[in-house]
């Protein structure tokens, strides 16, 4: 509804045209199934009613769990940015909460960029004011606490889990239950998954339910961050 | 969907029961004018289809504008709050970009309290590295810069205004227009509305046509942060 005003201004974007054009997902675990890739596109669709492509990077089964898997991921991150920006997309998430390549994804496409880690630490902000942290690395992902600040309150890493595809075993929500546990017993007053994986196992419902607290998916908060953009 | 696991945990907390109470708007300009004091709630009712109930504080006619003007809200915020939530209020959103006694409101009330400047910032952060802070204030607002850190680019004020209301005068459209396009045309990919005022008058959806880049307003995001909570 552009009011009369006469100030000279850049040309215009077209919204309303860009508005069919999915968000894209960039997942940093390699499958080659591709039911398995668009899991997280798949949650974002059903919760936000938005659009979604996913695409994985390839090369790395075990996802990103340390500084040489990170490394590794980075280039490919960005290659895949650039295919997915190509080929239309709107807006695109790298979703692992480590936000891995997230600067130099933004220096390299002309779309929003949205890194999980720092979206859920977000979300989280805006919901409470002692963040427990949860993930699979000892320390909470930098990305993370940056957006934190001191408002990060601690983290925990559920026992024996030390990889995404970890979270996949029989005993994975009891472990991870037991540590967000252990988080809001120590005063977190809202937890944040700090692993995409955790969204994976569709853990989120049982920790709110027995903790009583709110819990941020790094997906779901990405999502979120990315369906602002698609409001009109 | 609760997964067999056996770990002692805190009594849990019924989300279901709460899904209809509503999102308790705190407007801090005052009016007798019903209407008006709900034009945010109205909006992120619209927009999300959440249920808000508004209410204002008393003695500001010309809202929130200066520190003493923020000083004298404070204690006034708090008390509302402590109604809201009484009356069974789910959440609640400040709904000024300064964040005016956010801290004194999480400590007052057992519900998330979400600041309006805290919530544009996080969500800016997820959309742009280069933020422009657009607010009636020569200093963009701490609580918005805390969040920000290094992606604070600038801040503007429109020429000739000083409170939110001067923003309803006819000339205010274009002011802010001016305003905005310096802040891009000075490198901010992102735009940051820091007063909720600039909501009061719908401009934003003028901005990003004419500019071109995603225009965070402060009451869309404190109710996207918000909507988190509604998911499920």
């Amino acid at each position: 509804m552009p009011s009369p005003v006469s100030v000279p201004v850049p040309v215009p974007a077209s919204a309303s045209a860009a508005s069919a054009r999915p968000i894209g997902v960039i997942r940093v675990l390699t499958s080659e199934d591709p039911a398995a890739v668009a899991t997280h596109g798949t949650a974002i669709e059903e919760r936000y009613g938005l659009p979604t492509v996913s695409r994985c990077i390839p090369g790395q089964p075990h996802g990103i769990h340390d500084d040489d898997s990170e490394a590794r991921a980075e280039p490919k991150i960005v290659d895949l940015a650039r295919e997915l920006a190509d080929a239309g997309a709107r807006t695109l998430i790298i979703s692992c909460a480590a936000d891995p390549a997230l600067q130099k994804t933004r220096q390299a496409v002309g779309i929003p960029v949205i890194g999980a880690g720092s979206a859920a630490a977000a979300v989280a902000l805006g919901l409470g004011r002692r963040v427990g942290v949860l993930g699979i690395r000892d320390e909470a992902p930098p990305a993370v606490c940056a957006v934190l600040g001191d408002h990060f309150a601690a983290s925990a890493r559920p026992d024996g889990v030390h990889r995404t595809t970890d979270l996949l075993a029989p005993e994975g929500p009891a472990v991870v239950l037991e540590a967000a546990a252990g988080l809001v017993a120590s005063g977190a007053d809202t937890l944040l998954l700090a692993c995409t994986g955790l969204n994976t196992i569709g853990i989120r419902p049982l920790l709110e339910e027995r903790l009583g607290v709110p819990v941020v998916d790094p997906v779901l908060a990405a999502g979120l961050l990315a369906s602002y953009a698609y409001g009109g």
